[in-house]
């Protein structure tokens, strides 16, 4: 933590924590969330991921699209049809929580770990995906910056639009939200072309605000803003404030469905199979409106 | 579909129907279900998963629990740890959804297609996960049938338990409810200990009052009450009726939870890994009060 | 077994056999491929595999050549680096043997056994790659049939080709000998192309000769010579010869050198790794001069 | 290379190279290596693997023996078996090949390459199995120290056990040999129970004797005979003499056929899948009397 010009949330809740901001979901924004479910219309926030197959044949195909997830066909010698998956983690075709565990700051990992004790070959020890478990129920708040299209490429994002944004859309990002971001760009970067991406500024706004997680269609820009940097959401917001992200998210249905029942707030549920001990994990975020 | 006497619903939403029972859940559910959103309590139905390591070390142990999911550390070679995971989609210790293509009823999968037609090497074409991608929101109702303890081993479960607990826990299963059963056995059988299971009398029952998903703690019977027959919730269940279960559901947490609120009813929100094509996948449900 | 007119080894070394026409590799045969080793020239038959990284990284390439085997570089902790590989047993890219129990013939498997009973979920309980546990060591001899250059596509070798390649390169098949076949054509079926094969008439001619154990470049075309029946190595030779394939071998490398040594007869020696209960397995043939 | 007083032999072979000691087989040593083939015995050097299966059932067993294959039955749709394995590369009950790269001293990789250069997450870009593509073949050695039974619990193997042994057997270790050393003990350590192992001194004769190869039952002691010190085998033979390692050999059969023969001296023939890129590999090196 070298670089005292950066916020860090290092200590603010104890030497043992593993939740970082998602401390900040307290009773009462959990309440507020709930407020929000009057109607039943519901959205996904996930890509779709079609699996890539092991086919185990001489006929398979010579080339594939890589896919987060390949599947296993299972010989199960009766009625039953099985399968096994092997799922990459990380991998900007899957929309995917990034345990705090992920990011290291030097060598050391939130609250002040030395990496090397918490990462290790038999699995992550501390401030995994453990934290989520039991899944992470909030208030959302969709904040869509490309309502008039994608924003430009290369363009850096700023507190100044997320405050533009909420004026827009009637709508406040408060303390313990789930911070959804649209800046109208595919998750997967398409080589030769600059993407936007999160602005140090924007990161240190969520801070302020307290944002609990961050959930951004494109999230740290590539190529980076500052090269010379830490970049803004994984290496300040997920490694120093300790705030989760989930990253990779498809967000025009939700945008869709925020337009037209003219309401940028909702409960955002993000449960994740419940595995303990990983670095990251696919999960498919529900907002409930 | 040779047995003229079991219930089925093949052909009841077309031929090229992939949801099944998950039909039933209609606007109108869904409404009801946000209804019982109002305090921001939540509950996961969902067993812990601990990986189980793939150490590549001569000091790994040489024996391990069976998990449903390895984990492999990867190198990266920057300060970013990441991993994989190999996932079997069905599992006892994994809570996870069955896709009606999961079960053959002789030779054909719902509504009627040949089975070596729908399950392929390179995956699942009909009825897979796919009609879980975008995820399933509606009402829940908890059965709880082991309030004064774990039901007998051999019992079998039966319409007129369902309706017992209706009546003590005042709560009815409506039209395109989720129903969620506790035995009070954990998913795992013991081997040597015969389990409690549904009765095909009680998967009648779900037919009449239109369940759309059922998630027991502890569902066929192992071994089973009928070994002539076909498995009452897999076979008639999910091969016939076409009403996807979510297996391996924990669900201490649950039936305390509804004891202290003294409601059991709430809504479920049921949003695995958005993967296309599988006959299964894990799953985290969440219970929302 | 219903054609009686193809011919069968079924039940003629016993209903437990698991070796096929590797019984025919007498300490006489093994002690002619001993006089084959005199200068200690070597060459390997098998293609080379580059394997495909699972790299968990958004920055991953987005499509990939399928390999039969999977990388995944391990995170140790400390200055040892390690890996693990998933391997597709059964490749066009991969030099490999077939145990017995690949192929079903009508649904029983070599010498009679159902499909049902040796091949389950658990592995391969007959016939499996434990026949190969221990290496095969054997006389090797090849019929170069494209010295001239590769064979035309969809050309039918047979066994007018092998004696005529005999008497060329001055060498004899004899009983319990490993048969090596060049066609000059690569072990991947390019799409579009008929491929030269094997018929059946020359697989009789293995059967007459007595050969222990075949391996081609190109075995049977693709498209099949014969739509309509068995296809003749698979179908025949592997199926109800019970003669070991090796797929898929490269052989210009073998070809050169017993060109420049003038000379079609060496010691093979087939040593896949000592894994049991698999329907196949890479290997990386040796013919030691 | 901090410690001077170490051999080593980076840089003796050039700046590229990755073969290391197999650069001291010469074409002299493969035809003495020949010259040993006269009879057509051999035998396998490796240990049997049992692979685990990959169970997609409810009824899979709840422990089970870690094994370094883990296999996969697929479905095929069709009358073919065929299946996947999952292989770890280092496994102490697999017999397997050490690629130099394996192993780093300080950060750097043989011949003085650093290893974030040379191990990258997509795989290993030098000194990697690689080399061992075409196979190895030249004469080995068998010293066995354990014809009178294994050796003592935390016994240091040194030049003078070696060179008794070569008196007694009759046989001479020279320039390009493959040294199979028996010690007599499982290659798996048994928690509690010090093994015997491979001292410094011994590992300096090596380089003396200019081995290209060492091939141990039970390699390096555990716990280490010296834990300041860098492991004799893997530190300095692998590490720093570049002298590939089969580890965990299995000897037995070898020690009888070598009584048998009165012969300790052979044809070794070591050829694992042709897979480049990789850490290590699985291997069956087979003898050849």
């Amino acid at each position: 933590m070298a670089d005292p010009d950066l916020p860090d949330n290092w200590g603010r809740w104890g030497a043992d924590d593993e939740l970082g901001t998602l401390n900040l979901i307290t009773d009462d924004v959990r309440a507020q969330a709930a407020a929000e479910v009057r109607t039943g219309r519901w959205v996904s926030l996930a890509q779709p991921i079609t699996p890539n197959p092991m086919i185990s044949s001489p006929f398979a195909p010579t080339t594939v699209d890589v896919s987060p997830v390949q599947q296993l066909m299972s010989y199960t010698g009766v009625g039953v049809s099985a399968d096994l998956m092997l799922v990459t983690n990380h991998h900007a075709k899957s929309t995917h929580l990034d345990a705090l565990a992920h990011w290291s700051t030097g060598d050391q990992v939130y609250p002040g770990r030395p990496r090397a004790e918490v990462v290790t070959a038999g699995g992550v020890t501390h401030a995994s995906t453990s934290a989520f478990a039991a899944g992470i129920v909030t208030r959302g708040v969709l904040l869509d910056l490309a309502v008039d299209g994608p924003l430009p490429s290369g363009y850096a994002v700023t507190s100044h639009d997320f405050e533009e944004a909420e004026r827009r859309l009637d709508v406040e990002v408060r303390p313990g939200d789930a911070l959804v971001v649209r800046l109208g760009w595919p998750a997967t970067p398409v080589p030769g072309t600059p993407t936007p991406g999160i602005s140090v500024d924007a990161v240190r706004w969520m801070d302020r605000r307290g944002v609990a997680l961050c959930a951004p269609d494109r999230g740290d820009a590539f190529p980076p803003l500052d090269p010379g940097g830490p970049s803004p959401l994984h290496g300040i917001g997920l490694g120093r404030l300790a705030m989760p992200l989930i990253d990779a998210v498809a967000l025009d249905d939700l945008a869709a469905l925020c337009a037209e029942l003219e309401r940028y707030s909702f409960l955002l549920s993000v449960a994740p199979p419940r595995v303990h001990g990983l670095t990251g994990i696919p999960v498919n975020p529900v907002a409930l409106f």
